[in-house]
Formats: structure tokens, sequence, C-alpha cells
């Protein structure tokens, strides 16, 4: 059954693969399964048409026949429960890596969005300058404990899995402050999931996509 | 199998039902799952013995035999996933009630947890007054599209699940600020959850702690 994803026609990071949907093709990648991509505008993301597939207006979505799925966590989790290699199959130590793909988007992702959001949506307001020290310990606070958990290890729970494919693509969006360099162990653990050769598949597909569009890539 | 929950020795929130164990012990109730809590102090939660639990140094956790979970996502997760009632046996209602569950931890509360920042860490700083129309719109924007897509349905995707779970308990933390209020069908979508049994016995029981640990209840 065909797959097909949405993406943003002109990515906003001009193909830093820091959009959402480079998580869900790191994963198709690494299952291994041939899919397709449809671009969307951010005009055509808020129309009755793709709002039918995505309530929040976002992309990605995911297409597999009749289902429609949306939320970068919901179709990495479909995709890596129904194909080998994402997942653990002892019960137990596919619970646990379950519990690091919430802790990726509901625990680290938010202050680092919060960052984005005080950049993007409020670098010219007043406050600014003042409270972005505020916003960034937040995002620091967070990777402390993370940095602490991984300490020498490879990834977060034994084997590559879900949840590591996950907090790699979120602590990504953490680079661009500076402040995951502020973390060698944490640095290192990005460089590893960025050495896979499913994210480079993935990461290479959207930089094409945003350099075919005039991203500036 | 013994299960273990964490919960705030002293909840912020004076026993509003608004802490993250709540919707965890929802979640049992709707299960069936006896269980026991564990209070712990914020000073607690940020030494090593609870750390070995949960990295990021909160609650909840859960603990059933060796296996031990953090994350109130993943927590429910694994109730729903191994107990009838809280996800649809067939697998794409069932892939879609995921993506709510997803949806309520990834889009709808980082929004509504922002506005919390603003107000308990933010609150007395000199742009507190001047950025909270920002924030609280930014609540707006997508409690109005998840109202444009419930319209008139009991619940976002068929017979209650693990997604309408989360969901409820999400939108419960933008009532203080009475954004909730704004829009009828969410806010009566709320009264539908906390109207059920398990959510009750839930609600009740982080009272009765919240009360007897000296919190204004």
């Amino acid at each position: 059954m065909t797959v097909t994803i949405t993406a943003f026609e002109r990515s906003p990071d001009g193909g830093k693969g820091l959009a959402r949907d480079t998580r869900v093709r790191w994963a198709l990648e690494e299952a291994g399964i041939p899919f397709e991509v449809r671009h969307v505008s951010f005009a055509a993301m808020k129309e009755p048409a793709h709002l039918a597939l995505h309530p929040f207006g976002q992309i990605p979505t995911y297409e597999e026949g009749d289902l429609v799925l949306f939320e970068s966590g919901a179709i990495v989790f479909h995709i890596a429960s129904r194909h080998a290699g994402l997942l653990p199959d002892d019960p137990s130590a596919r619970a646990r890596a379950i519990t690091w793909l919430f802790a990726a988007l509901n625990t680290v992702e938010p202050p680092i969005l919060e960052l984005s959001t005080a950049k993007i949506l409020e670098g010219d307001k007043p406050w600014s300058e003042a409270r972005m020290p505020l916003v960034k310990d937040r995002v620091r606070a967070r990777l402390a404990q993370l940095s602490a958990h991984l300490g020498d290890a490879d990834w977060l729970d034994g084997a590559f899995s879900a949840g590591d494919l996950m907090m790699v693509s979120v602590l990504l969006r953490s680079r661009p402050s500076g402040i995951l360099d502020e973390y060698p162990n944490l640095s290192a653990y990005v460089a590893r999931g960025e050495a896979r050769p499913a994210y480079k598949r993935a990461y290479e597909a959207q930089l094409r996509d945003a350099i075919a569009a005039g991203s500036p890539g």
C-alpha cells in the first residue's frame, strides 16, 4: 500500500532538516518503507482539504490506504510498531523505548519550541532581549538532566530505537542556538543519529526538496 | 503484580487534579487496575533515588515489578495497550486514538504549559502584562482548531479512548485561565470526561491526598 506523507512546500528552515517531516522520513527510511511526499503551501495548510487530514493545519500527515494519521510522534510510533528495527521485542524494553519517544516530545521539545517561538514570534518585542536568558536556561535545565542520564552510553536505553530517533530529532532543533554544543555527550549522541544511513537519506531528500522549491538550502 | 505510581507530596495546585498523576490515576481507574501511590516531596524529586526512576525529576512514575516508566503519556499508553476499554481493537481506529494521545501532549499541551509558565515563573517580570495576550492567543489558536474538529461529537474519534482521556486532562489545565469556557463544545467535552466514574475516583483520591498533606484542597 502506498504511503504518502506531507511536507512544507518551502520549509521555513530552508532545508536544515528541522521540520517535522524529517523525523517521519527518517523512520520510514529505517523501516525500509517506500513513500511519496506531497508538498503543501502555508496557505493550503489552512484550507479544508488539508484540515480534513490534520485538524491543526500542520505537517506532516501520513496516508496509507484509508488510514490518515497526523502528529509526528504518532506517525513514528505507527511505523515503529509495525516494522522491525525501531522498537525492541522484549515488552519491558519496548515500553521503555516508547517512554523516551514521549519524553522527547512532551518534556524535551516544549522548552526548545519555546526558544524558537521567543526568537521567531517575539524577537521584535521590547522584552525579547531581557527574557531570552530565562528561555535558554529552561532548555539547559532539560538538556543537563538528559546529559546526566545518557552519560557515556551510545543510545538512551540499549539499542537504537524510535525513542532515540525522536530525541535526536528534537535535540537537533536546539543546535542553532548553540545550546546543544554545551553538552558534549548530547552533541555526540546527535552526531551518532545523523551518521545513520537512514537519517542521511531522509536529510538529503528534504534538502533536495528545499532546493527544488527555491529555499536557500 | 503491584502497580505503584508517584505523585506530589503537596500538589502545587492544592488538589485541583491538574498535576500529571491524575491522568495516570484516571487511566488505572478506567482499566480497573488497583495501585498504590507513593508521595514525593519537591526536594526528594531531585535526589538520586527518584532520578533513577525519572531522569527529569518529575512525577508521575510507574512501577510494575521490575518495569519502571515515566512520562504520563507513556504510562497511559502502557496501561491502555494492555487492558480493554482505552484503545479500540480495530488497528486503524487504534492508530487514530494514539494520534490524539500524541496531539494532546505535543500540540495542545505546550501552549497551555507556556501560559502556566508565563504566570508562575514570569508573573513578576516587567514584560508579564504586555506579553500575556500573545501567550493566551496561542492557546486560543489551538483550542479553536480543536473545537472546530470536535463539532458536536461526544469524543474525538468514535468511542471514548486514551486520546480523549489525555485531551480532557490537558484541556482541564486551560480552565483556570477562563479560556476553556470560551469554547462551549470543548467545555462540554471536558465535562463529559469529568462525569466518568473512573475520573471521579481519580480526582477524589488525589484531592484526599492533597487535603491529608495539608494543601488547601
